[in-house]
């Protein structure tokens, strides 16, 4: 079941297309990761907290319709896979019906001091458990 | 054979965990275009004065090893594919021998007033000759 | 009056001492700007429709207390003088009852084709009534 | 006498009307200082690295013209006073003749590990002094 949270385009995020310029998508799905570590344990905060980080490892995006200024999009995100020590998200963006962004995200965990990869630990894998989703892309 | 050129790392463009944003490397790799564009055949502007715009639809990246602020790094760029309609461009971030980042980037061409996707005329097409290599990941 | 919406600071707009890059503040009063003009008159787009851009000459900012990731800040926004064609306001941020931010703006109103100064038209100067405060700084 | 630097616009750093957003100009002025340290004593990590960290108080912008994408714009930055533990930088962008901005910064050196003020120690005094200069606007 994919997580969702909103947004309102700002004006500084488009161009001279007048479209929401390339890269600023790929830094509203961190604000997706966000929301979505808000909901499940509490936060990346309290991550931090418990002495893990993350870092991206990998993330492809495919630019379906552009979104404007000052519309509202729906951004969705699923965990597809919890390895060892990485995850997995599979991404959408959306306005009203229409198709903005279809991404997927990959994450490794680690130690805040050494970061050597970190285990996921159980109550990260319990936080996410209601937002495991198969990935329908394999 | 890739085209390069390089950039240093602003301040305003690392996160609190010391390296660059992670969509800042999205940003970059749009700088390499518009270089490799001036090299090829005059710039952004030369095809835009004759109606022809462009707009990504896909890209991958794969982050290796971090970049830090005021770093010097080297953007490397080739063309891997020349399609009816659309460009294909692999990327490779490097700071002195170390890999920061490769990446793929997918753009089509699009008429600059209807936003039809457009053929790619000929003087783009010879204009990035020279830059063309294939695939290494294909 | 001050108008007031409220936002939460993104992790991309945190730089390496782990609080708001200077420049993110600016562009946050942008976002009040857009807000205050959607309660007075409907939006930014409402005013492109009739003819009128506008353009920033002017800004003052004096920053109190940094604001850090993922913090709810609140950004208030009051007329200070309606002009012929400028518009000032004085804007303020807070974070809970800490003081993060004052700020001042100055645009002027364009014509939207010929982007010479535009008279304030009196659907922009009456929608904005409610939200006109004596500037306290003069 | 002015410290000089140069950028090349980048097209994510344009916006709808075509021109550079307003709070880029305040992050350009940040690589002012990052090429002014630089210059003046080996760059911000030798301050780091002894001990001083710096903070903005205060900006000032008037915008003058606009600049535009792939444009090569000049940006000068001079020191105006140097306080017990405050840096006023004024800075101008120039695009050829053309005046872009004016601005004026106003930081205070902090100690990097308490954050508290500190003194302007005398190889920062010292580094900066051929770039002082008095402050026209006073």
């Amino acid at each position: 079941m994919p997580f969702a949270h909103s947004l309102r385009v700002r004006y500084a995020e488009c161009d001279p297309q007048g479209v929401v310029f390339n890269a600023h998508y790929l830094a509203y799905l961190d604000t997706s990761i966000t929301e979505l570590w808000r909901e499940a344990f509490g936060g990346y905060q309290a991550m931090i907290d418990r002495g893990i980080d993350m870092v991206v490892i990998e993330s492809t995006l495919r630019f379906h319709q552009p979104a404007h200024f000052d519309e509202l999009i729906t951004l969705e995100v699923g965990i597809t896979r919890l390895g060892n020590t990485s995850i997995s998200s599979a991404h959408r963006i959306t306005r009203d019906a229409e198709l903005v962004l279809e991404a997927s995200l990959h994450h490794v965990l680690v130690d805040l001091q050494t970061r050597a990869k970190a285990s996921i630990p159980d109550w990260i894998r319990s936080g996410l458990a209601p937002w495991t989703e198969p990935d329908q892309a394999s």
